[in-house]
């Protein structure tokens, strides 16, 4: 199915992973000095970097959190515990340095882009905003789609641009982030749809909703996706029925990066439901993907289940903002230098196991 | 019970956590830009250390990674993999810097210091070498006790020594770490008396037995249970009779840690049970525990769910060396720079949540 000239030429170039990387990569691995596979998820991580850069010894020179921010028409039907302002407001924290993401991303070296997708106000320039506003907050999809399929293939036209621009100023590794007040409704909806689950398994309590909150949550989840009828084979229909603008940034985002043969870290929940749409329109992409940590939404472990990958962390988080992902950057880093600095055991002149395994046991 | 002037004295200085320090970090959080504790684990993590520094705003300065190593007369059972002239081996590419921990130490920016705790081997000096030899390895403690009583004293003293040698230097984070062929086994029979379960739970693959040699392993570790009958309630007895001097060293790094004031992320198994030996010690000491990964070997989850502390990592690692601490370095370092830099709502003019959380729903 023909999209959009940019956005179909971005999904016809993303490949499988290079196989002859992957394949060097691990029998590096086995040479260098450790018990064969003690490194568990570092080894696998390593591993699937050579995959994704097609190079035996990746590296990764620089690194950028993506923030993609944007409304939510449905947070009339009363689904956030805070006000729709916190969404510009927050994006100003952002800019001014004095969010979580700020200081994680300080403290990892990484550079931070902020992208208004689509925030329910005006935003004075900045120079860490790219102003890329697709409306001023979506549509309440509790009545009807949540965008126009023209503002939907924009959403990720903008995010696949942004992520070649980042690209070629040298990132090698993108972390995603978000913010958007009601967004967690929305990536409930999009998971559920999605993934085949009742709204029941695929919603929590977001920013802090109490019971009754979350009941009426559920409840207006369900009749949206009753009422938009989505069709879950296809990425751009769930996007534009029930999704947000930042999160269909994200999802362009993860394709671009694909595309350039660069991993992207996952974050929580709302980055998860964007991979989910990626995925629906390039089942490839997965590859490509890292999932940084286990969020409490349990909506989170449903779609990432769905797409067989499990998360680095599990730090019972639930911030969004790309604060997991930030903070499994180092991990990623870790892996791929553990691949290439480490001595081999001819190197380092240590004995490999005892030859006969059995014997050892005499 | 008297032990030795310096170890009495250690452990009478492990105090409870500051109280007051960590009510005013608990309070900080909640007037921080983010949902009501969505920072989850790192939030934890942060109060904790309040509690440690008797700080409600705690720092990080100087990281270290001390890495303990010996040998282990229970060898002679064939209970490894790889043979014990690894220890020295893998010793001297600690201090050329490549094994996997020199890799991380720097990536993380920690100093490291090696302990030569009981290397069967002599050790050329080296400007990062602690000569502390207790012993050219254990006794098998398949046939006897693993070490004299006061051999066991001498570890615990060497590493409260070299714990407050490293604090002296302004070292505000231990992470542990240890090499020693065979310290598994000694781990696994340590773990199964101190927590009283069979050395079927407690005991795993190591480097990597075939199940013959894992059968045999434990065999070794039954049999060695009952022959020294060690009092699983005296910490120096167990280190006695079933120990190793590096795990008798990491015991004494984390009494004389805590006994600073300073935090200690608990790498995987072997540090697992040192810090069981150091628990039985002192209950307190508990409070200064990070536990930095799960380990792939079945005891160590055996060991920190009864001291009732969870991991922070799940990478399906088992090396050792005090790989998975000095991964968790920057995560412990988030926490606390989350705690400190994060702007309040009143700094960044963030709205707080819907004051009538019930009208939310509505």
């Amino acid at each position: 199915m023909a999209i959009s000239t940019l956005i179909d030429q971005t999904i016809a170039g993303i490949t499988p992973l290079d196989e002859i990387s992957m394949d060097a990569a691990r029998s590096r691995q086995d040479t260098l000095t450790k018990p064969l596979g003690s490194l568990g998820r570092l080894e696998a991580l390593s591993i699937q970097l050579a995959g994704i850069f097609a190079n035996p010894i990746p590296e990764i020179r620089r690194k950028c959190v993506m923030i993609a921010a944007g409304d939510h028409g449905v947070v009339a039907e009363g689904v956030s515990a805070y006000p729709q302002a916190v969404t510009p407001q927050m994006v100003l924290n952002f800019l001014s340095g004095g969010a979580a993401i700020n200081v994680l991303a300080r403290h990892v070296s990484s550079e931070i882009v902020v992208i208004d997708a689509g925030v329910a106000a005006d935003l004075e320039p900045h120079p860490l905003l790219t102003s890329e506003k697709i409306g001023k907050g979506t549509n309440n999809f509790a009545v009807g789609p949540a965008m126009t399929n023209q503002q939907a293939i924009q959403c990720l036209e903008v995010g696949i641009k942004a992520a070649t621009r980042e690209i070629g100023l040298g990132t090698d590794l993108i972390a995603c982030g978000e913010m958007g007040i009601g967004n967690t409704t929305s990536s409930s909806a999009i998971t559920a749809v999605i993934t085949g689950s009742d709204p029941n398994v695929t919603t929590g309590r977001g920013t802090g909703l109490e019971d009754e909150g979350l009941a009426n949550k559920v409840d207006v989840i369900r009749r949206a996706i009753k009422l938009n009828n989505a069709d879950p084979s296809n990425g751009l229909d769930v996007l534009t029925k029930l999704g947000g603008f930042e999160i269909g940034v994200l999802s362009g985002i993860m394709l671009g990066a694909a595309a350039n043969h660069k991993p992207v870290l996952v974050d929580g929940f709302i980055s998860g439901a964007a991979a989910l749409i990626a995925w629906r329109l390039s089942p490839l992409v997965v590859n490509y993907f890292i999932s940084a940590h286990r969020s409490v939404e349990p909506g989170h472990s449903v779609g990432l289940e769905s797409m067989g990958i499990s998360p680095i962390l599990t730090m019972d988080m639930r911030l969004g903002e790309g604060t997991g992902a930030a903070l499994a950057m180092p991990i990623v880093e870790a892996a791929v230098k553990c691949l290439s600095q480490m001595a081999t055991f001819a190197q380092a002149g240590v004995s490999e196991r005892n030859e006969d395994d059995d014997e050892v046991s005499n």
